[in-house]
């Protein structure tokens, strides 16, 4: 750095948060002076936090700075110490901080003066040529407890100072060596990928902490958004990943949430539960954080995902009985659903779940949540297991647990009982497990008044307006597909897949992932890689727009799942086996990655000459790869033919688009008006644009019904069918006149995008010139097929012509959607079973799936 | 009054607060000495408002002294004058007083010094004998508009001062003999309801606002409760009896509703509708104030609610088009249905409305509210007839009004469609209308676990336990039959009152009308009577224990429309006709009423001589009286019978009562384990408790069966016969031992109080000994049938037994309740289509509807 007077010095800062052995920060500042002179006065602060985010986005952190009251602040020693309680909560937290100064360096008066600042000053003489170098080393110390913190922060302080800045480096350096040595990954051919799995693996082992005394922050330590809270996606994310990876981080935030396990007991009371413990949407120290329960301790699945980490935790542990603690917070937690759900005799003594907010925050306080009936079958059935397991295994510690929490003899049956039993429909008209009871029965979410790059929804919707339309935040369903999708069959999760793809927004950061999986798992290769990449490069390439409130730790963990769960197919049986079913795609050359699994460090790479499998580590282990049971001894390498990737086909949600004709992709409706009106005029019938409207949608014989309404005598059958006839030769003039630029704006790219896609476009129109008006706006050949409104049965608003649609194309109606601009034309859509896209006003067309106001505005590809 | 000296004064204060002019109140004071000599000061002052109460009882108002903020204080003239501002809605307030002070009294110093009073002095010297007099004359003015208010208060208190105290009492006299005169009412033969009837009239009277620019406050002028907010209870309850008795106030709450339509725009705004208007849930100026919109905003029905006043006003009104303002008013609101509902293809084209709460707050963000479908319904009805009517009637008004919102020619059809098409399903199961899609899925609450005195729920229970189960605050359902109830059949309407009843916690103060009404409907007299006494009495035996709060003002109104509609059965046809049905409680002499209807008084007088109806004023009225067409011109009278009321029946909900044996009425189990015990120790087998346990429930066989499963040989069906022959043997001989002692404690009370009901008992138990041992226990004679294990078909958890006892007693399984202390009895009874009652612990029998501890605290007649 260069003075205001042109002197030059050399400033060397390097800092240093070690990964292992407390709470310290390092620090080495070295200062030489290259042509400088004077004097040198060093200040070393600790600053009293002041939160400086403030914001009406629920996903920010409200601000805490007000929140944390500066204690103590004093030199004790050579430590310069500072303690802070939050108001509330009466969290306190002490800083100290030591330095080793070398000997030009001279201490003098320490910073007190600023109420919430302490400091310690060391001053020098420089000369051209000289140097200092100075080394601070910070601890912290933080509990509710009455603990001395600020000793605590002191002697750790001081502990880290006596080991020095060069051990501690080298401490440093070796454990992350140890931990990317066994946890190594990468992919080749694709480098942002490849930085994306590094960089999200880095931030993911530093932030979770190990001391088995604080939960993974959902920003980790990256950013003060959702305040440094823990949420369950922590056991649902991160921990399948740590437990591959860092086994022992996995122990230690277990051990957190059994340390919480009193505040969860309080929040199951508070929720009027007598027995059992209901774990926090969102927590520092265990209470549930959140203000707004419906979409906080409604959140009842935050106990499954608990008992999910912890099964996991197991099943790739040494296979000993669980312990005392961890029993207690399984069999607490599980209790839970018993207070929530019952065998309900309407549903033929199934057992169903009440009043819950699932995953997909876009809903709540529903019946029956889809993955909260899964997740709760699993946590059921696994808590069963380990009691009776437990009880023959190790009978004097499961008769302590049963004890301490009054567990009956009884319970454990109802617990299987009730998983045995849970209710898990699939609804028999789309064949998709509905997201809740009610989900399926509401309206789809009006994406076309609702821009998509204007995300997310939360912030620009009521709650209310999101609970009342199938909108996904994040895929609740297709999430259980993935976690406890074993007994679902491969049709049904694809089922699943297409059904609600199009329903979600991926406001959350966790839903990328959960696509990746398991459009992986079906085939989806492309979709895969494309959501592989959203989740992977979220916070590198800021795609939410909200990196600056930290990276998302559960996205980051998402990557690695998008990796090992995806493409690597990793799935773990319910013996604990690993199962993997390793594709390749084709744009890339290889990845690798490696597994920790009982005692096992197990390297898989993927090539396009096979999966070569290496036990680097443990005795044996066992795993399937594409189904074929393997085994590997100590030191054992093994390579596996890969199967062939299907060729790259994105999911496809719609067979046919059946367009209407007037008022749709031209209007002639002004053309008839004229034909009818020089007709009405010859025959002496009054005829005005307000009967006119009449005619919207309606077939030629009844528009003329409809006219001679009006009429002063009736007239006979053979009469209408002169006039109509004479109408149809008036209406065959103005024809003539018609260009392609008579098409509506949007017309000629909504048949072009359809097309694009692959899927088939046909015509239904009422109008038996149609076949003339396609030809002369120069659109004949955008069609698949035209129907015949002569041979395709009743008029609309009847379903005939569609269905006539739909059958002459092969396509199933449920997978077709009809684009319309009248009432009776919408009334035929849904009739059929379409999906129905209205053109025009909403007031009018409500009844349609969607509505946009014209065809230029129609965007057909989001539908498709 | 004497003072310390022993001197004495005769002090008489006059208030009056009058009821049409403005917004004074006046005071007369005045002193005469006895025997006092000396000097006195009277000090006057205005004190700025400092709200006392603060509670965590939602119901009762936050406390606003610290959001009043102190403005001006002065002394202008004659007048003392301050004004204070809310500090977060703006609104501001001034109050003015002036005084007439008799010549005795001369003006001192006024009262400045304490910044939160404005006051002046006046003093005299008195003699014994001598008497002063002194007039007060205080006068408000409030808005959110930048008025001089406090010149305004000022004025009016100057004016009101001028015209002096005898002239305003004179005024107010004359003012309420006039209300009194034509709103006539009372019982004889029933004096606490009579004076509950004057008292509820005269405070809902004095209550409501006649300025047009402010709503009735929840508690009337009487509390602070609720904060003085307004609720739609004001135009649902309030407006129809005021509309009989006062209706300029119902044009002034219309024409506040009216003032308040931008705000209700806002609101609709903010719940993401493009078009029309919301009023809110609860307000002072306009704007929503509640803080948890599932049961503050999401309660659409509001809108109904002002529809449905709006509709009587004018229907009792002279019979001209409605106002544009009316329209406009009525047509906003009839938009947002349309946009939180729509014709669901699934429901055949039904209308449905999506995520909504009713009047039921003790569920919340359901789809298709029953009372907001029934509701809706009407307010689509009546907004699409009178925009016929007016379109055809006053067509430049429609135009304007049509203009100015925007509204589309097709938009008064689609609501009449939506009306016709509206979702009104009944559960084919119960026969009951669902008060909303999933409510009858939900588990019944369990009453047994909350004492009933406990009250409100919602002080004691998370909203969450409230909303999972079938437990109403108020009966939604029933509303919607008394308040649009006429197409619906009584059969119906009975069905919904015994299946609602017993779910009904009255915990809002609106219930008790509602089923007094339903229930004088019904015919079920006795249950109306005592409803009626309960909402009628409820503030001046401070039933509900919170008067303090203030008194409720909608429960006032449902006093009057107990007698009303209920006991006079008068309903509005759809043509404005009115329809009565008056009927004589036996326990009254007479009653009366009077009603203001098209400009005309009708007197009701009913006895047990007939029903007389007068009309006092007008001149002509057309009317029913059950059912049959009757006119009268002015100044007619005419006597009709009066139809014979039926025996009072309370509504039955019950058949029979079913009871295991063994472990509800007595507990023989620790008598068959010996007899088991004897008999497994003769033949060698291992016997204990835990083998015990699972014998409970089961029948003899079955039980030797589980114990053979641990015999060293297998045993033929012979030796199973005789062992169990001679375990019976055993048993015989344990049960001579049995005499009434062994009954459990509460065992006589639930028999003795299922038959005192009327309901019908039996005993459904596996045991063959069942006979004798009842004999035994002394309650032969208390069961109309003992079904005989023998001849009842498949043991529990077969249904059979259970079937067999309802059939016996010919009753309908569904009307029956069953109670057992065994998972495989509860299975029977629920499998039986019965309410079963479980005793025991509740983690074991959750599939019972009701599980309480012991059959101590069975408690049955809760439940008959």
């Amino acid at each position: 750095m260069a003075r205001p007077d042109g002197s030059r010095l050399e400033v060397a800062a390097t800092r240093l948060v070690p990964l292992f052995g407390g709470t310290q920060l390092a620090l080495r500042l070295s200062i030489r002076s290259i042509d400088y002179r004077g004097p040198l006065l060093l200040e070393s602060c600790i600053e009293a936090s002041e939160a400086a985010v403030r914001a009406d986005d629920p996903r920010i952190g409200a601000g805490v700075g007000a929140a944390l009251i500066v204690g103590e602040r004093r030199i004790d020693g050579g430590a310069a110490v500072m303690t802070q309680a939050a108001a509330l909560s009466g969290i306190r937290v002490a800083v100290a901080q030591v330095h080793r100064a070398g000997a030009a360096l001279s201490p003098r008066e320490p910073i007190l003066a600023n109420p919430k600042v302490v400091g310690q000053r060391y001053a020098a003489e420089l000369a051209p040529g000289g140097a200092i170098v100075i080394e601070k080393f910070v601890a912290w110390s933080a509990g509710t407890d009455p603990a001395p913190l600020d000793r605590q922060a002191v002697a750790a302080a001081d502990a880290a100072a006596s080991r020095g800045f060069d051990a501690l480096e080298r401490d440093q350096s070796e454990a992350w060596s140890a931990f990317w040595r066994d946890a190594d990954l990468g992919i080749e051919g694709d480098a942002p990928l490849d930085q994306a799995l590094q960089f999200s693996l880095f931030h993911l082992r530093q932030s979770t902490p190990a001391d088995g005394r604080h939960g993974l922050a959902a920003k980790g330590l990256t950013g003060q958004g959702y305040e440094g809270h823990a949420f369950w996606d922590t056991e649902v994310f991160a921990l399948p990943v740590l437990q591959m990876t860092a086994p022992a981080l996995v122990r230690a935030s277990l051990d957190w949430r059994l340390r919480t396990i009193e505040p969860a007991r309080a929040h199951a009371r508070e929720l009027n539960h007598p027995l059992g413990a209901l774990y926090p949407w969102r927590t520092i120290a265990g209470a549930e954080g959140s203000g707004y329960f419906p979409s906080g301790s409604a959140q009842y699945h935050i106990n499954a995902a608990v008992a999910f980490a912890l099964r996991l935790h197991h099943l790739g542990g040494p296979g000993e009985p669980v312990s005392a603690g961890d029993a207690t917070m399984l069999f607490e937690t599980a209790r839970i659903w018993m207070q929530i759900g019952r065998h309900d005799s309407a549903q033929d003594g199934a057992f169903c779940i009440y009043s819950v907010t699932g995953p997909d925050e876009y809903s709540a306080l529903v019946n029956n949540d889809c993955y909260t009936n899964r997740m709760a079958q699993m946590h059921l059935r696994y808590a069963a297991d380990v009691a009776e397991r437990l009880a023959s295994a190790a009978p004097q510690t499961y008769r302590a647990v049963a004890q301490a929490i009054d567990l009956l003899e009884g319970e454990p049956v109802a617990w299987r009982r009730a998983a045995d039993a849970m209710y898990l429909p699939v609804d028999a008209r789309r064949g998709v497990q509905p997201q809740d009871d009610g989900f399926l029965d509401r309206p789809l979410w009006n994406f076309a008044t609702e821009p998509g790059d204007e995300r997310p929804l939360l912030l620009r919707f009521h709650p209310l307006t999101l609970y009342r339309h199938q909108v996904c935040k994040q895929p609740s369903v297709v999430l259980a597909d993935v976690l406890v999708g074993e007994g679902i069959a491969a049709p049904q999760k694809r089922r699943d897949f297409d059904y609600y793809e199009p329903l979600t927004v991926h406001d959350s950061s966790l839903s990328a992932s959960t696509w990746s999986i398991l459009a992986a798992e079906l085939g989806l290769v492309g979709s895969a890689l494309d959501y592989f990449r959203e989740g992977a490069r979220l916070d590198l390439d800021d795609l939410h727009g909200n990196a600056s409130h930290g990276a998302h730790m559960a996205a980051m963990a998402g990557t690695w799942l998008s990796l090992v769960w995806g493409f690597g197919g990793l799935r773990i049986a319910d013996d604990g086996e690993l199962r993997l079913r390793p594709v390749l795609p084709p744009a890339w050359t290889a990845y690798r990655f490696s597994l920790q699994w009982r005692g096992c460090l197990l390297r898989v790479n993927v090539s396009a000459a096979g999966v070569r499998y290496d036990l680097e580590r443990g005795t044996a282990l066992a795993f399937r790869h594409h189904g074929a049971a393997q085994s590997l001894s100590a030191g054992e390498a093994i390579v596996l033919a890969l199967p062939a990737v299907s060729p790259d086909v994105m999911p496809r949600h719609t067979d046919a688009v059946i367009f209407d004709l007037d008022g749709v992709l031209t209007d002639t409706a002004e053309l008839h008006f004229r034909a009818w009106s020089r007709l009405a005029a010859e025959i002496g019938v009054p005829f005005d644009r307000k009967t006119n409207e009449r005619l919207k949608g309606v077939d030629r014989m009844t528009s003329l019904d409809i006219i001679l309404e009006r009429a002063g005598r009736p007239f006979d059958a053979d009469e209408r069918r002169a006039l109509a006839a004479r109408k149809n030769g008036y209406f065959g003039e103005l024809l003539e006149e018609l260009t392609p630029r008579a098409l509506l704006p949007g017309a000629l790219d909504a048949l072009r995008d359809v097309r694009e896609r692959g899927v088939r476009v046909a015509l239904a129109s009422a109008s038996h010139n149609a076949r003339t008006i396609i030809a002369k706006l120069g659109i004949a050949d955008a069609f698949d097929y035209v129907a015949d409104p002569g041979k395709s049965g009743r008029p609309k608003p009847a379903p005939d012509i569609f269905l006539a649609a739909a059958a002459a194309l092969g396509a199933d109606p449920a997978r077709c959607i009809g684009v319309e601009d009248a009432v009776a034309g919408i009334t035929a859509i849904k009739s059929a079973g379409m999906k129905a896209i209205g053109i025009g006003d909403f007031r009018l067309l409500s009844d349609a799936d969607v509505v946009v106001p014209d065809t230029a505005t129609l965007g057909i590809k989001r539908f498709l």
